[in-house]
């Protein structure tokens, strides 16, 4: 390794090292901080994003750069990621960097207040500071490109929006046909019954991530507001939570996490502390959680080892058998909101929200007429009318925090996650037999070997394709939802 | 304010603000940290390490210092405080600064491993090592004055070795008499018997904590192998432990690290995240756990009401009445260990190390020599021979990560104890009636506001007098010691 080289990759290293410290800080706020050191956390935080900040603009970084001769592919992707990184952080101006900050960190409160009161209006003149602002820096960062496009690489790099029209373009018919099909069909699931205790609903959810490999070694579970992963390497986190009610909620959040948590597990120890030692996009990402979460966890097979776990944790359900306990897992109603959402309604939600960021960054669309934009497409694609902002526009806290470009790849997730399926199954052809028995590991080490451990080392799109043996397409996880649906309500 | 004043103490508050976040990293290691964690976490910590040696180091500072301009008290003492750390940190060669940190970091190890293996010749040359560049370290800081002196500066500012040794002088004899006709009483306290479950000594160590007044809005208690105090400011965690046959080492854990937590948690506001901020030195801070732990909450009025506590949490506890039980919690047993002794012969193990520490720097004590007055020491002062050496020379880490000069902090900590004790009796003479109601407030309020709400504002010693209202001497602890046990053994 040259002196050039190993001078960039320790302070690269050194620079990752601190991410996870903030990181880990993050979850510290989430979880077990005492509730009176909410402001001088703040400055904690400030602090570390400034010295993360400094490291990203260092001014040696160029000169690194210009003169590393990486020998390895592994070295040769690292030092690329860096470039990627330094070259985006140099393209925006440091007024507009700090605009966006001061901007974003009071925007989410401005947008909290307004859900609260169901007072968009209240919440539209943030809303156009932040698009203006955003897509200001997707133009600096297009440099002459397209703005929105731009915008996509900080979380999936390589996708176009107009690809990503197509994709969904493909999607967005069948899934309304699929879920009016649904709705209209008269067989229903009967919903789950019974009283679900807080602490045996956390018991299971142990099990249920040791049933995909969760590493415990190298992470724990906790309670949190929202469920979330945090941390790359030997340490990675996860959190659920749990509403008394609803014990699916706990128990899916958890398999979710999982995805996202067996993805940073496995990854190459060797890429650890580097920038490939972390999934290669957030697309990439959504589709181990998602695989994990509905192809694996919401299958025939494992929910029937599922029902017999929660009889006997819960006693009587309500539901017949472990085909009826299936279709209740797995049962499709009318709802207004992204993240309670089903397999057959979960994406449209997703496409509705992508047309409308992508028109306001392209300056189409006016924030006043967001809302209008908003219930006009919901009710063309889920057959009903919103009936206030907090069910429709002022649903998800994205916009605010200056998040435009992350939703698609919610559904890109599952895309891929379709396609790992298909190939998954081809290769592991007895899977339903341990899946049954309440053992994913089978599948989770799949797509450890296939994958996971590959970390970012190729691009997102190349990952999964690598992977799979062939490129994604959306056909898999419409073939597979259309038979698994139309199996459920007997279409 | 001026423009060098106000950017010395923004960047010094940023400073503080990462230290912060290095101590939460610490307190994570030893709580909620998964178990595979460990050499990643190495890398985080030491890159947190590297980034505050680049500040303490920071070329910037030495111009500041220079031009700053303080207009009150507790600017010119911030400014003061960190003075004298820029100045320690520059007098100290990076050479040695590197060879410190390297040799104390395996140093810890290795008497590990030699204290596991009873091996007092496998630690020698280690500790060789430590005491050279200590002592270096020491010369390096005195510059021309004494080494010991200089070091001890890094714990008790305004402290020497001569002042401590005079101090010490007079509390030795009397502590050894006492401690000879304390054991050799014919009456003697009854040992507790019962069972102890974990969780209730946990419950009950919560109480314990919110008697004292602990602050659960800035605070929480966990579990850890060691018991200790993390954090400054709005976040101060506490630790216990349990061992189920032994439910005091649980409690009175917990009341000593409410007692430091109380400290951080009751400094002015204002100070936050300044030098001010935290403690006057170590041994004021021991003070305060030790007034809570021994002169406070081993009282014959706390106790009182803990005898109900316990006999209601865990049944009959073989001792016949509360002063049966006062007894108990101030039994005075023959032992080796300076951590689990009592308060009379708990100075005598400390001064035992000042004595040999203090040889071993000023080159009068070679350390192939330590164990034999190690034991020659112990022998004299305790009345029996120390039968291994993990009852010995090998039972503390102090020695081996560097910290030589700490020890007589915990001695004088309890001597500040036993001054601010009678002072806080002399204000508060109804004490002992909240006492048996199981609430310490009234004590700790007034430690409060004398003492603690100050935080570093003054020299240390200058602290527990101006909280005094006198200057403390060994009298008063001895005073407290010898009537205590006098009384309780019928001396």
């Amino acid at each position: 390794m040259t002196d050039t080289l190993k001078d960039l990759m320790e302070f690269q290293r050194e620079t990752e090292a601190l991410a996870q410290v903030a990181g880990r800080l993050g979850w510290d706020q989430e979880t077990v901080m005492p509730r009176g050191a909410a402001d001088q956390r703040g400055e904690e935080m400030a602090a570390m994003e400034s010295v993360l900040h400094a490291r990203r603009t260092d001014p040696r970084l160029a000169d690194w750069l210009d003169k590393a001769q990486p020998a390895t592919e592994a070295d040769a992707r690292a030092v690329a990621l860096i470039r990627r990184s330094h070259e985006r952080t140099a393209r925006i101006p440091a007024r507009l960097a700090t605009e966006l900050a001061r901007l974003t960190s009071v925007a989410q409160g401005i947008w909290a207040e307004a859900r609260a009161a169901e007072d968009v209006a209240a919440f539209l003149p943030t809303l156009d500071q932040v698009v203006r602002l955003v897509r200001e820096k997707g133009q600096a960062l297009a440099d002459g490109g397209d703005a929105y496009d731009a915008l996509l690489q900080d979380y999936e790099p390589g996708a176009t929006g107009a690809g990503l029209a197509d994709l969904f373009g493909t999607l967005r018919p069948r899934l309304v046909a699929l879920r009016e099909a649904v709705l209209g069909a008269s067989r229903q699931p009967s919903p789950l019954k019974g009283h679900f205790p807080a602490d045996k609903q956390m018991a299971l959810a142990r099990d249920m991530a040791s049933a995909f490999g969760y590493d415990w070694a190298h992470g724990r579970i906790d309670k949190a507001v929202h469920p979330f992963c945090s941390g790359s390497g030997d340490d990675v986190r996860i959190t659920t939570r749990t509403v008394e009610s609803e014990p699916f909620n706990c128990l899916y959040s958890t398999i979710h996490e999982t995805g996202h948590a067996g993805y940073e597990q496995t990854v190459d120890k060797a890429y650890r502390l580097t920038l490939l030692g972390t999934g290669a996009s957030m697309g990439v990402h959504e589709s181990q959680s998602r695989i994990y979460e509905n192809q694996l966890g919401r299958s025939a097979a494992f929910t029937s080892w599922l029902y017999g776990r929660m009889q006997g944790t819960f006693g009587d359900l309500g539901v017949a058998d472990a085909d009826a306990f299936y279709a209740t897992v797995n049962r499709v109603g009318q709802g207004y909101i992204r993240t309670e959402s089903d397999e057959v309604q979960y994406n449209l939600h997703v496409l509705l929200r992508f047309d409308l960021e992508r028109e306001l960054i392209a300056g189409r669309l006016a924030v006043t007429d967001v809302e209008a934009a908003w219930n006009d497409r919901f009710a063309r694609d889920f057959g009903f009318a919103v009936d206030k902002p907090s069910n429709g526009v002022l649903q998800d806290v994205h916009w605010s925090v200056g998040l435009i470009g992350y939703f698609p790849t919610y559904t890109l997730g599952n895309v891929y996650a379709g396609a790992l399926h298909e190939a998954l199954r081809a290769d592991v052809p007895d899977l339903d037999v341990h899946l049954a028995k309440g053992d994913a590991t089978p599948a989770t080490r799949w797509l450890g070997e296939r994958l996971q451990r590959h970390g970012a080392l190729r691009e997102p799109e190349a990952t999964v394709t690598a992977a799979c043996g062939f490129a994604p397409t959306a056909e898999p996880l419409l073939g597979y939802l259309e038979a698994k649906f139309g199996r459920i309500y007997g279409l």
